[in-house]
């Protein structure tokens, strides 16, 4: 057994809230259910946002209560799973306390123009909205995660600064986040990037927070995602975000990838001698299940290849 | 400025043989102008087999032709490229040597199964036939390179031994190639078979040949060509082959990536701190081009999300 290597698997938020078609209440719980039952511990399992803005993450309090309500449920909600759920603002979180949610997750970015228009605020500004949730969370005994978003590059601003990753993941782990994903939102990050953000927060943020308290979150849009995991590995890190069957595509960047694959994650983290605790194979039966249901095919390649059986396996030796 | 790394371009050979498309001479011999001129110095510009077996390589020696009667080619003949074309036998080194090319490639692999099909003879039985050819192509001072399919995985027998890499490596060495191409032919190899096979040959071809004389040639069909690069780099590994566009494909995996595309390795490589003296720019353009001519869309990620200018543009600042 290699050494532990933790997967956050975000498909069932980040992934689906960018596909196309909205997928119900059931389907989105038993994705849930089905990517535990892979092995998975940490998901992100919807959002409390307006369904008018995101209409993809449409009543999660009732995903939560579905698996609640499941066979798998006591997996699901149990101490060992941790199941997240995104809190835009302060009403976000009074629907997550009261859907007895655990686990929140909160989010900002390092480009002032991203978050307008995402958020219609400035970085700063959200930082003191999530300042006040962040606090009634933690009196609640929420656990809370934080995102930062457009680390490595902004859709409209370009180029973003390594000290701004710092600056904004500090204010997270000021607020108490215990743990902050470092986003490359669209998925221009390269490896000379990769080291310049993560060795600045590795001097700067100290041993009590790096690397255990970071985690990275990629997208394969050029097709670097795995090499910047490599590269985050040689680095320190041992935390990524990733989604089943690439859910998610890129919304600024039509037809290209988006999140990068948790089986492709996966089965290169074993091909690099690290151990996930979760099924490929599994991962893999996910993936098809899920493609059947949002419509439009995967572009996860080690999906697409589908080494299952036969002398085409999915495990050769040398 | 970085370390220098070798890319050696099979877009034109590899590549193309592979599409279900065959294009005409004018058209190869510009694709290959197009290549240099992007800064590539090695290139596969054919191969001399029967055009019944492969007719997207017919009159390969008129494509050569083409390209030294053109502007371009006194520097595609020139000292300075190295244009090699494929040669399976003593007929196709007749051609070979009738239309005046200076590197021919042979070619054989690690399973019998796989040559049997593919050359209809054993692996033995393939050494032979290119000793004879090899003896004749180094006594007209051809430049030799050799490749070993199938060397991390069969479509036929499954796995394979690194030490059959090593026994085919070696005769191939012997015979007077100053450059052998392990091939990953079906993209199934992971960075753990990748360490096992380029350390046994660090080991037992000795500093004369490892690694300058060793090249390692990734498909992405599982998506893990660039992991499997920076892999092989990290073993000292300096030389890779790649396809622009990702031409090529996977015959044995439809729908699935074929041999890496060439901007994508550049881009890696550029982000890995390395220089390759090619442009990532103008290899975006050639992909565009060759796309439009072979009539089906590519799969390469870094051309898909098209990034050149704007806040969108290719290169990005932490």
């Amino acid at each position: 057994m290699g050494e532990k290597v933790k997967i956050v698997e975000v498909g069932p938020r980040d992934g689906l809230q960018n596909e196309a078609k909205t997928l119900s209440v059931e389907d989105r719980a038993e994705l849930i259910q089905k990517l535990i039952a892979t092995g998975e511990k940490f998901l992100e399992g919807g959002s409390f946002v307006s369904p008018k803005a995101i209409p993809q993450m449409v009543d999660s309090e009732k995903v939560l209560e579905k698996i609640s309500g499941s066979v798998l449920g006591s997996a699901a909600t149990s101490a060992s799973v941790d199941l997240s759920f995104l809190v835009p603002n302060e009403k976000g979180l009074e629907r997550a306390l009261e859907a007895k949610v655990k686990s929140i997750a909160i989010f900002t970015a390092t480009s002032d123009s991203f978050t307008e228009k995402n958020i219609g605020m400035k970085v700063a500004d959200s930082l003191k909205v999530f300042e006040s949730v962040a606090k009634k969370a933690i009196q609640e005994k929420l656990r809370l995660r934080g995102y930062v978003s457009t680390a490595f590059g902004c859709p409209y601003e370009g180029s973003q600064k390594a000290e701004k990753v710092l600056e904004v993941t500090e204010k997270l782990l000021a607020m108490g986040c215990d743990e902050v994903s470092i986003g490359d939102t669209i998925g221009v990050a390269h490896p000379k990037q990769i080291e310049k953000v993560f060795s600045l927060l590795a001097r700067k943020l100290g041993s009590q927070n790096f690397p255990h308290r970071i985690a990275g979150h990629f997208h394969d849009t050029r097709g670097m995602a795995l090499l910047n995991i490599k590269t985050s590995l040689d680095l320190g890190l041992r935390t990524f975000d990733s989604s089943i069957g690439g859910l998610g595509g890129c919304p600024y960047a039509k037809g290209s990838s988006g999140n990068v694959a948790t089986e492709e994650v996966v089965w290169s983290l074993e091909g690099l001698g690290f151990s996930t605790g979760i099924s490929v194979e599994k991962l893999l039966e996910v993936a098809a299940w899920i493609e059947s249901k949002i419509g439009r095919p995967l572009k996860s390649r080690l999906y697409l290849s589908r080494p299952l059986s036969g002398p085409n396996a999915l495990y050769f030796e040398s």
